[in-house]
């Protein structure tokens, strides 16, 4: 049987179809704001061989193509809602994978609470390529930025970071300190890189507590930088103090550079003024997200200083770039 | 010079983007909402070999994915306010293919008067793929759905129907009748198909006296069944009354079939009670949008019956696929 597009929306979408989609049947739906919410709307994208592996289990792709977005809307201090689906099926695409796509979809909009509003099913070339439009609400005029920052601000993440640039490494069968962990070690890195665990239940505190906001997608060091430049500063990091993955704790500098460069952690960096940060790690702890301190913000300008025992930790790169780069 | 996301975000869309996007440097935007308005979402992706043709000019690839989208805020009877755009690159990108790209989204941006929110710039095996999702404003409960039509409702078109189909023919060198048009109509013939003009300014009209609507991309015979279907009920189209593309005027019932189940017209598919026709006619007209009116919904089901001289007009098909289906 041909898979066609309205098939496809009949068999897998419309049962993931929430209030305001018209079952998918209609151009296009209705986004209904709770009152005194502000809508912040954040748009990523993921494609096999790039963000994913073509043999990665459909499910995790789907989950993965959420959680990516609702990361970016809890460390905006937003609460996820709903969410529009445009995925690209390539020529070898077939109903197992949709299948398990679909029920990763239902899966995770069970956990974090949201409906499937609409989007398009289309043909490429080569595929999938995943577009997820995420929608959430921000109490009314306190949506967090990465601006907002000042010299200061102790700087938090939320979990530990690396864990994902690990396990891609044991994917793609680069050497490392990881082949030596247990089974059970090796799985949990893996699984941190295929389904990250977006911070939703962080959101609030965030939204009270943060004067600037960012999730971590393409490594620490790099997106510190881009947190203290957006907010006119420049920032400090502790190597020692960053939390490792299990087992990769008493990392040596090659390692350490690795972790805090990494892609794909989507853990919160969060900075926040010194007199709410009791406040706010009683926030995370309440709702069972472990913060930690890790650095701060200090006046100047450029690269974040990353220190490992009071020296500056060499950095062979600070930002980790998914496939390869199209050229001028 | 590498162009890698960051650089692209900066050199090509930072300068397109509007209020609530932060200058692209935050994770997500605020999707502000004029009061009294309900926000209307819809997502279209289109593909490079699939939608459009590799070799197509950027701008009108740009114009496209936008305009893909804003035909659907039309038939919902809601105004565009602003869009997310999330684009995968493949790996021959270039920097003139994306300087072509931005100059379209901003030219449209103008004549339809909407912002850029933010979005996502990734690396694909194959691409380009654009997707968007656009917002828009309807009149609180009044965007226009596919159901909601009744039998006795008559149906009306925009514009003129199979344009796109003719254009897309002549791209792709399939012979028919548009060969022997002059150049300049063959011209208005492509320039349908790469650029088509959704009808944004009949949003109104539509959403104070359509009981359906929807916007034509898939034929006008697939798509009418589709309104029917969603309305309960079935459609007779007289195929006489449809408005064809200037120069294909007396096409005979071959021709008529194709044109009336081709892709890409984006024009809009209305119903309108039977009292509502003349204001419905006059407000159309105010704004300066030809519509047509060109059959009924009328009781029970199953597909819309074209008529050709008072006897069904033999359809090869009922819509247009685009691109191969995926396999089961």
């Amino acid at each position: 049987v041909a898979l066609d597009e309205l098939s496809i929306i009949e068999r897998f979408f419309r049962p993931l179809a929430g209030e305001g989609a018209f079952g998918l049947l209609d151009d296009a739906a209705l986004l209904d704001v709770p009152p005194g919410c502000d809508i912040v709307v954040t748009t990523d994208m993921i494609a096999a061989g790039i963000h994913f592996l073509a043999d990665d289990p459909p499910d995790t792709v789907a989950r993965k193509a959420l959680r990516v977005n609702l990361s970016d809307l809890a460390a905006k201090g937003a609460t996820p809602v709903a969410y529009a689906l445009g995925i690209g099926l390539g020529p070898d695409m077939d109903a197992d994978w949709l299948d398990g796509f679909a029920a990763g979809l239902k899966r995770d909009q069970e956990t974090f609470g949201l409906r499937l509003l609409g989007g398009d099913t289309i043909a490429v070339p080569a595929g999938p390529v995943v577009s997820v439009t995420a929608f959430g609400c921000a109490p009314k005029a306190r949506m967090v930025h990465r601006f907002g920052g000042r010299p200061g601000d102790l700087l938090y993440v939320s979990g530990c970071i690396g864990a994902a640039a690990a396990g891609l490494s044991l994917l793609t069968r680069a050497p490392g300190p990881w082949d030596a962990l247990p089974p059970t070690a090796r799985d949990a890195l893996i699984q941190h890189f295929r389904v990250p665990e977006p911070r939703v239940a962080l959101a609030a505190a965030l939204a009270q507590y943060a004067s600037a906001a960012m999730d971590i997608s393409d490594g620490l060091a790099g997106d510190c930088d881009k947190l203290a430049a957006a907010s006119g500063c420049t920032a400090t990091i502790e190597a020692e103090r960053v939390p490792l993955p299990s087992g990769l704790e008493g990392a040596d500098e090659t390692l350490l550079a690795t972790l805090l460069s990494g892609g794909d952690d989507y853990e919160i960096l969060a900075a926040v003024l010194p007199r709410n940060s009791t406040a706010f790690e009683a926030a995370a702890d309440a709702v069972k997200i472990p913060v930690t301190r890790i650095g701060a913000l200090r006046e100047g300008e450029g690269r974040t200083e990353v220190l490992s025992a009071g020296r500056p930790l060499p950095l062979y790169r600070r930002s980790f770039v998914h496939g390869r780069d199209p050229k001028a």
